[in-house]
């Protein structure tokens, strides 16, 4: 159908089994990954490429600099608890966040499918200007295309982010050691099933909501205070499972959780029930893990604690085994935990 | 079909016209101004948000840093003289360029449709990195979201750029003054058709390449040399007549300029005359104006020329009229350039 011939070269990656594109590609999970490892990082093979970090710290003016994209293609548009303006300006900004960086501008691309509402639009841009200001961000550059009827889906929004690394930690997933904790920030899950209710028409006895929001401020405050930071990652599509099997497997090391010491809510562990998921592999939009030294474990729970009352330790580094996870589950048996395989849950941000 | 109760607000200003999107509300005309002007201005309102130039400037560890942002949407996405990702890097990079600025960073996110050829994908990338070789920027971040087949068009491109002021320089269209010379860098109209002739079949004795090209080295010899540049455009989305008349609506000066010193190739011009097009509102990939006062126009020609042999002088600033764009024609009479109305041709970047 396209013409190659601008560029004479063939794919020569193994991607024999998937000539095509699945909607896996983008879950991610495994053929994610796979599809990272075989087209984009070869191409823009760079130090800074991170691709296991959220985001990449570039020097700029004699500073560290951290840039950071995501689109946002959740259906749909409007969820309880947000909608894709809040879930975009979040997103990045939750992303600078997890590099340690404090979240200064954002760039905001939308894509607008031929016969979208211009209300919708109006009230999609009114919800990011008021996340951006609880975020304490702005959004500073932007452009608009429309794309024909039938070619989009309603609305697709890019955004894109610069902080400013304002400390001298280093903060990524190789910096991790043995005996260091794992501190969550609240219950897991609630982003993916709140999605997922709206478009199966789930009905709950009270509402699920996302649990999308920004998280730089309680870094900041992490930070503000001393608190040696070794790695942070929000928790979003391939939920907590799948952040912490990329640290591990970035860092060469073990992370051994506790199920029982993961808050989720009834509601949703009802409806991962009835769905046949599994809430530790369910996008949040709201939620991290920090993980610190044992010294700065107590403190850093605290603090995290006045801005998310449920936060709780879940888990510590080891170097029982490598490049894995293992979650002890509430009977007490101890189970590998993989990467989400394929698509659990399909454009959920 | 959207429920929009998570803002207890309704759509305040006067869109009655257009309930819904048209595709020209992303054609770079007045609709897409109207759109800006009325829905993302007031939400985003910032002094940095540059909503007349092509990228903000912000400050950044006591520097200037400039951030832009563009999303391609271009179909089809292979086309005589480059592809999707081409354009996607060199639009990003000419963009910082037109601010002053030396490009440094990108980040890429992909809107993949499910189904989508991962060579095609793999071809892309390649020449993303390619391009940013040439252009002498890196692709440091990245995202990948699939979409279900039929809800998108096989692939979408934002890229962000992140890039330096390394001089004193204030560039934006408030700075032109009178008698200020207008130098163009070469023939207009390439890009817009070659897409336009791929897309309705339409065949000439040789192929028209599209004039996808990165500018940032022109522009930095320029500010080396010490030009003293009041303004720069890339004449993208509404041609050169457009970004001449945004300029002049935004310094409240005149802009004069002479249709027989635009040059135009010849199958450019028979293609527009069959199409029903005017060149001078054709979009273009790697065209831009530098406006400069009259004692650095010889000089900065001759740059311009060593980059670019058909750059020329197409006419200059002055105060007989305010806001307006005039056009002497090539058998004398003088005519106002208008904006491009509606949509010339969509989706070409």
């Amino acid at each position: 159908m396209e013409s190659n011939d601008n560029i004479g070269l063939s794919c020569p990656m193994p991607l024999s089994d998937y000539p095509n594109v699945l909607l896996a590609h983008g879950g991610g999970g495994k053929l994610m990954h796979q599809l990272i490892e075989k087209i984009f990082a070869p191409a823009f093979a760079s130090p800074e490429l991170e691709v296991d970090h959220d985001g990449a710290t570039l020097p700029f003016a004699g500073r560290r600099l951290v840039f950071t994209t995501d689109s946002y293609v959740v259906h749909p548009l409007f969820f309880p608890g947000g909608n894709i303006g809040t879930l975009a300006v979040n997103g990045t900004v939750n992303d600078l966040a997890m590099c340690g960086a404090e979240p200064l501008y954002l760039s905001a691309g939308f894509i607008v499918e031929e016969g979208f509402a211009t209300e919708s639009l109006w009230q999609i841009a009114q919800s990011m200007k008021k996340t951006a200001d609880e975020a304490g961000v702005r959004i500073v550059t932007g452009d608009t295309k429309v794309v024909d009827r039938g070619k989009g889906h309603g609305l697709f929004i890019n955004t894109a982010g610069v902080g400013a690394i304002n400390h001298n930690l280093l903060i990524n997933p190789k910096q991790i050691c043995r005996e260091d904790v794992i501190i969550l920030n609240g219950d897991v899950g609630r982003h993916g099933i709140a999605i997922m209710a709206v478009r199966e028409g789930l009905e709950f006895e009270t509402t699920i909501e996302s649990d999308c929001a920004p998280l730089a401020k309680t870094v900041m405050k992490l930070i503000g205070a001393g608190m040696e930071i070794h790695c942070m990652r929000d928790l979003t599509r391939g939920g907590l499972a799948t952040s912490l099997v990329e640290i591990a497997e970035t860092s060469g090391l073990h992370i051994g959780i506790e199920e029982r010491s993961i808050p989720v809510r009834d509601q949703v562990r009802g409806a991962c029930e009835i769905l046949g998921f599994d809430p530790i592999y369910v996008a949040n939009e709201g939620r991290f893990v920090a993980i610190v030294p044992e010294k700065d474990a107590a403190r850093s729970l605290d603090i995290m604690r006045s801005d998310w009352p449920d936060a709780c330790i879940i888990g510590k580094v080891t170097d029982k085994h490598r490049r894995l996870v293992t979650m002890k589950s509430i009977i007490g048996a101890e189970r590998i935990v993989d990467m989400l395989s394929g698509e659990q849950l399909p454009r959920i941000c």
